[in-house]
């Protein structure tokens, strides 16, 4: 198999056991790269030379000095200041789309604004990106590309160096091709919940798990891809033993959607002030009527909507907190035709702004053979916790779900 | 008069008459720093070259096409990612002081973690100056140095290009010898308050107007030179037709000290993982111990404090809102002797953890002459009504609270 085709997981076991090299890693990686750029085109910035350079000095590293990802690289977001980046919309605050085509078909988007990372780890460009989320920037890319897109808790990893859009929103979003993976950053980010044995509620399983099915006050807009793969993923759940339920939050949360646009566009209008006044004619029209006010918001629907959103995020600990874990759509279908518009944040936006963590497990198609996922949602620092249902449930989806990754 | 000595009003009124050019101007300052910069020592970096090849790129620049500020020099707080910067305790996240000495007294500190941004403008070495505060950082030493200090809303300016402590605290913190100084900042963020007619509490002078003494939970803190200022205030609003009435906040706001802490710290172990990850020995124990968790404040707990004190951000709202503003201490009484410690922030933190305007006014001083101030409080979003009231009383605590700034 070529090193391109590895998990991070796996790299690393071979690149600590001597079978492989950093660099031989890094070259089997930008081949990869090279030979798929012009029809994904997921990087803004990459230097092959400094990359090749910088693996050969990790070769050099005796094995006892080595950090846990020594060797695995990671893409990093155009929003985040380092070098080496893959693409996003205008300060990851637009749904106009990127360069970046979807990797299984390149007609179509590949979703945003995390479009790069995305694209990048589905194309096997690399094991490991960083994405980040403010309204469905990291789950809608991964529902789109078929891989597993993980939004932690808000604050749970520290959002220093991200562009800020919305502070109180913003999440660092990690992509992988596997849950595994996954878990490699959460230990480098220090996830940690409470000790599950302090609630009784390890979880043990499939069998005997009890998920939620909540389809939201904004479940009109799932299209038929979502729909089936809901109803699917309830079947498959039930097949393997465990209880299924729909949850209907009712009128308590009805104005979510509502409040988060005002949240979303009052942060807006200070988060871009900046870049207004040093030059409004170079910033997107979405920006400028956002740091103007065209909403006209009132500073008291600003803080009916903070303060009501505020109030539902321990009353969404609570009844997410009955569950294994909630399931709910990750996007409204598969990945439209087109790079003009990156797709809608509708189905992800509710969580994003409840803090929850959200992890997307691939593994259902549309109607026309691209990948759909779907979201898993536990309460605020259930981060391991929805991490462990996600490998479980993980296995089922991609096994049964319907879509398969192309073999590498 | 020295130029050196004007408010930033002034210079820009001089500025833009032609009778003061921004290059004499600046070597002004920067005399007055020669001058007084052992003594005070506010620096970290000042590259007094550039300045004034600034200054001088600045005066070829056309009247019509300069901008609100055009000539006036801003000292920045060495947490914020620019160049010209003052001194800060370590990631302004702990209270070990700098080098930097009170202006009027070198024995004593002038507070932190916003050092030598309130000692610059205190010493004439600059009219206005940039802080951020995350506990008190900003307040403390515009009480310590005799100056106005303004803590916005909370996320009213964008907190980009600050290190990050506490996402749901920092906040950036502005300094000036008057307000009108802070006005021309105000302008420059957009502050905005909704229309005061909607409501018809517009400021109408202090004749009339209704004032609140809160004491808090925390008033055992007070010293005798807060006690007594805070009586003499209450006298003085009094004799100039204010109402002034006791406000007893009660059990309701009894556990926001320690929710403010385990906020800080479950903050602090997010925000410092990277400086933990790359170099733990290079970073103030402190700091270690938040990372560390050694509080091991469970996520229960922590979820408890944030969501506990986002319920009572708009019931604050709704008591400060029936005021014309409440008045507290901001600090427990005058700069202390040292420059080890740069004193507590204990009496500021309950309003930066509620999110509203808080507006330090000297005026008064303490038992060796020291000045202190006292801290306006206004509900969330009314920071330019906030500065209104707060020039007004301002007027009157520095003409009868009994400290006097040094003569120019």
């Amino acid at each position: 198999m070529k090193s391109w085709c590895l998990t991070a997981s796996e790299a690393l076991t071979q690149i600590r056991s001597g079978n492989l090299t950093v660099e031989t890693y890094a070259m089997s990686l930008l081949d990869r790269i090279r030979q798929r750029n012009d029809a994904v085109q997921a990087w803004v910035y990459l230097d092959a030379g400094s990359v090749i350079k910088q693996a050969r000095e990790l070769d050099k590293v005796p094995l006892d000095k080595r950090g846990p990802l020594h060797g695995v690289p990671i893409a990093i977001k155009d929003v985040i200041y380092t070098n080496g980046k893959t693409t996003t919309t205008e300060f990851a605050a637009i749904h106009i789309g990127t360069k970046t085509r979807n990797p299984h078909n390149p007609a179509r988007t590949p979703g945003g604004s995390s479009s790069g990372s995305g694209a990048a780890v589905a194309d096997f460009q690399v094991p490991l990106a960083l994405g980040t989320q403010t309204g469905g920037s990291t789950i809608r890319p991964a529902s789109f590309n078929g891989i597993f897109g993980f939004k932690p808790t808000w604050n749970a990893i520290s959002r220093e160096g991200q562009k800020v859009y919305a502070v109180i929103l913003d999440t660092l979003g990690l992509y992988a091709r596997c849950v595994d993976d996954l878990i490699l950053l959460a230990d480098v980010f220090d996830l940690e919940d409470d000790d599950d044995d302090d609630d009784g509620n390890t979880f043990h399983g499939i069998q005997g798990a009890r998920f939620a099915i909540c389809k939201t006050s904004v479940w009109d807009h799932a299209g038929k891809g979502t729909q089936s793969a809901m109803d699917r993923a309830a079947t498959l759940l039930k097949a393997h033993g465990a209880d299924v339920e729909l949850l209907d939050l009712g009128a308590e949360f009805a104005n979510m959607d509502e409040w988060f646009r005002v949240v979303l566009h009052s942060e807006g209008r200070t988060a871009f002030l900046s870049e207004y006044r040093v030059g409004k004619d170079q910033i997107h029209d979405v920006l400028v009527s956002q740091v103007k006010n065209v909403d006209q918001f009132s500073r008291k629907t600003q803080l009916a909507a903070s303060d009501g959103i505020a109030a539902l995020r321990p009353r969404m600990d609570e009844i997410a907190g009955r569950y294994t874990a909630i399931i709910t759509p990750s996007v409204p279908d598969e990945a439209p035709v087109g790079l003009t518009s990156t797709g809608s944040h509708v189905l992800c936006s509710m969580w994003t702004a409840l803090h929850n963590p959200v992890l997307n497990i691939p593994g259902f198609q549309g109607a026309n053979g691209m990948p759909i996922g779907l979201s898993l949602v536990a309460p605020r620092y259930r981060d391991r916790h929805l991490l462990k249902v996600g490998k479980a449930v993980g296995e089922i989806f991609e096994a049964e779900g319907g879509w398969k990754r192309q073999p590498c």
